[in-house]
């Protein structure tokens, strides 16, 4: 019986998708779930495209070409602990394990440790894109050990999505959780977006009163420039979508209550915990949880007053164009806080990571895929040591031109009582980043007063402790 | 032999000054330290105080009345871990533990579970104050097990601080970890209390020039009013301070690199996992993490550029004015923040918190203590039930009369150049939480897009998925 070179277990839509896409590049799969009911289905779905079902987890792994490689796409946590559990003692030494869950990289790595020891390879893998990235071409992002990445590089290079000059989304990201770690990375950058560009339209509507046709405009002109973006045209086309059932703008129905799946709270927990500064997402992921109270804030919009609404009185078009300026120069300061996160967890977990071949394969398959992320990629080769992206002429020269449009924007909003609070932190962080003296010198004071903390000084080397009466 | 009512585990200076403060209220203590030395440096410093040296773990545990009480106060983490399981064989059921450290409040829950399994008794407690607070009256804020509490209750009760009206610091605030919780709120609203103030200093000082000694005068001044506070006090002592050595303005001498333990951190990381927004303290410690950059900021400084300095144009005491009620204000929402949190958790791990009392315990002793915490209470009084402090009518009429001076001076250090996170947080926070629409609408329609996440509508229940084509 002729042996497949890959196996998918899970046959949820992410799992069907990955399967699907690996056999239409000229693989066989075998294919297996828990349950039987959906192998069948998918089975019916797509009797021919070169997919091999299983019925057992003995004849899923004795289908497999040696060294055995198996994508799993289970439920990040204990269903994949118990999938591994299942599948330890029926695999053999030097056999590849590949988790392409959104698992927590601290799992990760403990997994990679005790599949190790026990002569087995695994990779945990960033997968980005979304169902239909799965099936087309996502972005993928493994880690793991480097001879176990080759392989199974072959079949993760043909299934990844392609850039715009033709290079497969996908690279050797680092050792054990690199991979998870740079995709979890990559979520908490996608809810900054989100929130930078939900702040924007905020603004616009409120302050110019924009209509949705207007806003699906605004997006489209915008998208046509270095905003160029995946987030951003698919919320042009948001703006133009009708509802079905009343007739009005599609997104004028939807509640205003943002739920999340857990990424970007690690991301932030995980940047705490390295003492990595990345305040402009954490407001993100605090925007939502805001939006989930949504009681409360009705409840509150009845009680707690605002300034009142004044009619714009400037240029119409100068302020679009200031809105612009704000929202990408906000997105530059949250990827410079989201990449030297990364920079951090590379020294901490010691991973080498390569921050302009992580920018290169986000270009195309995942949700951040943008035309600016090349410039990261530039910043990093010009100065693969660079501590802050900020730093790079680029950055450097865009926040020079732009700094200007952003402290209107969220002035203006400000005095209007429209919430900004990533827009806001955008500001707060450049101007933090680039102050040779902070206030801190007064924290420091208060803390050795009352603690008996030390402090440091300016002119000495050492900790001194002072009587403050 | 008479045997002692209390004894103390851990002979640094907080076990040591605790030890001093019980022994000065008439109540022999028997004290123990892993290594001798300490002890024998207590007894020599204090042989006539009340306190009762022992030798060995044997001697310190038979020294003891029936109940035990012991009172550990040694690192957090491991060296607890290793004390309670040295102890643990020598303790008889109904003994009582007590750990005085800044533990992480899992850790309190586990340890809780797994001594009341061996028939022991085992408090959480937080201990605010410092050196001082501990010998003369720290805030005290015990959880564990209602009865042990009462087995502890009348000697912490001679121990607290009194708050002005006579009461003492000190209250059961709830089962297993809650006592350690909320020390770790009372900290985290420590970091963004102490924030705030550095930033109001930064604003006078960079906006108005203000010297260090007018600085003092500002301060001294707004501690007679509503900001009456432990923090703003010793603000104005630090700005009065000379330099021994140079003779110049000691705040100016210390490095503006803050430090920290690891408790504001640890806030804002159950808060994520709680999903309670706390963005301003959040912005607070990532504030210190920004500023313990020093070598890079001062790389930063020099490449990226700010707005010119103007001219301050207004009126001058108008503008201090405004920044008495930013930062007045700004607290308000921070408090409401952590209240919130605290509530969060309460429900998540039914504690039953009673805010009013926490808030009241907060009055003397610790770090945070301020004459506006008896609003706190008043506000619990009145509403046990409050969702959010802003909705009670003293906060809300202050962030009515107050808003337009925080967004005004929030606009001028934006406009400025000056780095105002906190500040901007608060207000951003305030306008969210009071928006009854959000434009998270849009967050949910690009998660339906890109991720069939669906969402819910305005018009219906239910979830619902749309084809935005």
């Amino acid at each position: 019986m002729q042996k497949q070179p890959i196996g998918v277990y899970g046959m949820g839509v992410m799992g069907r998708n990955l399967a699907l896409n690996i056999a239409s590049r000229g693989h066989s799969v075998s294919i297996y779930n828990r349950t039987q009911d959906l192998t069948d289905e998918v089975m019916a779905a797509h009797p021919d495209a070169g997919l091999v079902p299983t019925a057992t987890l003995e004849e899923f792994v004795d289908s497999l070409q040696s060294p055995r490689r198996i994508l799993m796409m289970v439920k990040a946590g204990a269903a994949t602990d118990s999938v591994i559990a299942s599948l330890k003692p029926l695999l053999a030494p030097g056999d590849v394990l590949i988790d392409g869950g959104n698992t927590f990289f601290q799992d990760t790595r403990k997994r990679n440790e005790e599949l190790a020891a026990a002569g087995l390879h695994f990779i945990g893998t960033g997968v980005s894109g979304g169902e239909e990235g799965a099936l087309k071409g996502p972005s993928i992002m493994p880690g793991g050990p480097r001879d176990a990445y080759e392989l199974v590089a072959p079949i993760l290079t043909e299934i990844a999505a392609r850039a715009p000059d033709g290079e497969p989304c996908v690279t050797y990201i680092g050792p054990d959780g690199a991979g998870h770690y740079v995709k979890m990375v990559h979520n908490g950058i996608e809810y900054g977006d989100m929130q930078l560009i939900a702040e924007s339209y905020a603004v616009l509507q409120s302050v110019l009163g924009l209509s949705n046709e207007e806003l699906a405009e605004v997006y489209t002109d915008w998208n046509q420039g270095e905003l160029d973006s995946y987030l951003i045209e698919i919320t042009a086309q948001i703006f133009r979508k009708r509802d079905d059932k009343t007739g009005q703008s599609l997104v004028d129905m939807v509640l205003d209550r943002a739920a999340q799946k857990g990424t970007g709270k690690w991301t932030s927990q995980s940047a705490l915990d390295l003492g990595a500064p990345l305040p402009l997402i954490t407001e993100a992921v605090f925007a939502r949880v805001i939006s989930a109270l949504k009681s409360e804030r009705v409840a509150a919009a009845k009680v707690l007053t605002g300034p009142a609404a004044k009619p714009f009185q400037g240029d119409r078009a100068a302020f679009i164009e200031s809105v612009r300026r704000a929202l990408y120069l906000s997105k530059l300061v949250s990827y410079a806080q989201g990449f030297a996160q990364m920079r951090a967890a590379s020294d901490e977990y010691h991973w080498d990571l390569r921050y302009g071949e992580i920018a290169k394969i986000f270009r195309a398959g995942c949700i951040i895929r943008a035309r600016f992320l090349e410039k990261i990629t530039q910043a990093y080769q010009h100065d693969a040591g660079l501590a802050n992206l900020l730093l790079d002429p680029y950055f450097r020269d865009i926040a020079a031109e732009y700094q200007s449009a952003l402290r209107e924007v969220v002035s203006t909003a400000i005095q209007a009582g429209i919430p900004v609070p990533t827009f806001s932190s955008a500001i707060a962080y450049y101007d933090s980043y680039r102050s040779e003296r902070l206030p801190a010198n007064l924290l420091q004071a208060q803390r050795d007063l009352f603690g008996a903390h030390t402090f440091e000084r300016v002119d000495a080397e050492g900790s001194f402790h002072a009587d403050w009466s």
